[in-house]
């Protein structure tokens, strides 16, 4: 039975991200969960690792009884948009489509001849990565826009401290 | 509850590494399965690419019914031994301790500080991916080394066409 | 006889470009057209692959009969600009010296020794490849600013629709 | 009108290589001859720079009157079998088929689902690269198997004094 | 007797540094001086190259007979963080502890269970290297903020004109 | 006082090094020492890292009493000879001229306009880093080799039994 795939970053995996994943297992029997960038951590960007979001989503995943129809992939970024697509298809089990709000993803999905389907965005005001970054980095509260156990590897790590230094600049003797 | 690593190029997933996974795994509660050089393919050392290993492990591991104990996640290789260990930590959830019964990756996780046990050799002779890798070059039976669905894995991306070709030198006009 | 070279990104190859390439060939027996940052494609500066401007320029010099006394040679850009004139002369017949307008370019060719002459700017207002894209993304008419077989490329890829969907940020699921 | 490919690493471009780009020729109306492994050179396997590649085969198709019906292309090998097709379509304009005798490139080419077609062997127990190599280090005569200005640029680069010195070892003081 | 680690970009080394590297003297018997994103260079960040930046320091310190106790070792960024700290101790002796004033750079030390220590910062207002190159930049005397032998240095290298080009843009033929 | 540079693996750096660095200081004021490959190790051809090597040059010519008049810089290495001698020139101080007797160093150096010079070999069926390493595989005696503090170098980081580990084959769960 083929896998569909949803690809994103997950800085961090929220409950849009959660809302998104069960709405397409509505549609689809199986599921990779792509996590891009994969390399990248410690940027405002990508905060957290590879590893510490396979984490977060395997945590949430298994509280919500998904894991056996989903398979977490990180897929690390060559640089070159032209070669993207060929790089997730190396990482992952063959898939039949792609499901994704990006704009560039989608045009590099159809570009490679694969099928791809738009998310239905979920209280979009409040589900956005960046924006839960900031509240982080501003000291307000967070953890209600992340499933909890998303939360608890967020503490577990020092995520916040780490987002916080990560944005502060201090060149003088650097 | 951590996990422990099982780490290996898996080129392909045969009954010993299964052997192997499960002896871990009565030792214990979770277990990551790491597939190393997961940005290789094509080549006689790793002739599958790492979706395709994802999807070995995986077949097998569903008939086992051992999916809710084992995460699997391919590992690619930096190119630069000193930093391989940080790139693992880089990509996995954290883990206790490692399982392999080779003396480069004992000696590297070792230097980093990490615990690292031996795997019994269940079937030394036998189980051998170079082995099964030369006896699918040199069409002889092969399918009895690997599991079931590995063997329907490499069937369908005909691996053994491909093991062949791979070997075959013709620099004529290269 | 030795090349001279003519080396930019060409994003795309527009009529200064154009102006630019017989100007120099008045002046030199035989070009060198170097595509720099060759393996960037679908982002906002580099939207166009290394294929999809060589084809751009290719068709512009046929129609113009200047094809026997060009060469395009694209460059792949090695991220270090202390090694990026010898990474030039690495894909590069030998070449006498360098036309270009780029202060940088300028600056890390005589450090290494080479000769660089300057171009007029035929148009300045007019032929500028950061100000055509962004005519393509505001869905203004650009066609007039380059060579008619270079709108016909970026037809056939469909590269308006690229550049606009590349600037379209969607961060909600991403 | 769309380009066939031909595609090797022309270490050096051999009367074989010449024999086949004509027969290509009365095949295909343009040909792009793609010149892999660019980035390298100084090797035994690579000696030359894809700059020295690009002249030997540009002065061979000038010489032999086919260069309005040629492109050469330098294609950098990115040291990943499964993105090597996606590398090959980034730096070239689109082509419609593959001329390959080279088992792996056959496969890489047929698993991306691309067309590819043999060429003909000419004289093969002559025309081979590796041979002609071999030659050279040994001191033996080499002219007679490249093409005329093939053999210029070689001399005129001390190809063949370059040749020897990357086989002679000498580890005392490295 | 093991080292401590004083890392920075010193782009250029300025009194500032200078000043941290008596103090941190005055603590340590040994000190090295790591040169971090040492493949970096023409770069408003980061204009000095490697070798540069070595013999800025390395003439500073002998000047102030510092040399015996001070090893200057440059040190390539790999372009994830994540790994960057197990850079630093592959290509330095092994150190005890590490002197720094980023945030950044503290948390990832901190985090590979590594001691950092704060340097008091010296005439914060004026040793910056960021303002001392938007000096150089602007016109404006820079001498009295870098060592004399760094003075001299950068103006051997033409390193003012170098900046100036850097940050001067022409799109028009790029 | 410009530098002259001696440029190794050194793996190790043996008696032979240390009497061609004398030998070299005999004929320079200065001398770069350095050391190329310096990203790699833990294989049998480049068992110490970097920093490993740095340590082992500085405590003997600590010892010599020859650190005033030599720099010793980790040089990686890029993987294209054609780039090397620029990334030499990039992480080095300027040099006058090069000591080596590799061939294709020479080579190289030559082809860059860059003088170089033959070291005569000292006792040259001895001093072999080749030799060493393998003596150390074997169990036999190693140390009457190399500069003494470069064997408490090589035994404290327990380098005899990572370079037998190293060479060590167990694939079986590999």
């Amino acid at each position: 039975m083929p896998f569909a795939l949803f690809i994103g970053r997950f800085q961090p995996y929220h409950l849009g991200h959660l809302a998104a994943t069960k709405w397409i297992l509505e549609r689809e029997e199986r599921l990779i969960v792509g996590i891009g960038s994969a390399q990248y951590s410690h940027t405002f960007e990508n905060p957290f690792t590879a590893g510490e979001r396979v984490e977060m989503i395997l945590a949430t995943l298994e509280e919500e009884g998904l894991t056996n129809r989903c398979l977490i992939i990180p897929i690390p970024d060559i640089g070159q948009h032209a070669l993207w697509v060929q790089v997730v298809k190396q990482y992952c089990p063959s898939f039949s489509r792609v499901y994704t709000n990006s704009p560039l993803t989608r045009r590099l999905f159809i570009e490679s001849g694969i099928e791809v389907r738009e998310i239905p965005l979920f209280m979009r005001d409040k589900y956005d990565a960046t924006y839960i970054r900031k509240l982080m980095i501003e000291g307000d509260s967070w953890e209600s826009y992340v499933p909890r156990p998303v939360a608890e590897v967020i503490k577990r790590v020092k995520g916040v401290e780490r987002l916080r230094e990560i944005v502060t600049r201090c060149d003088k003797y650097q």
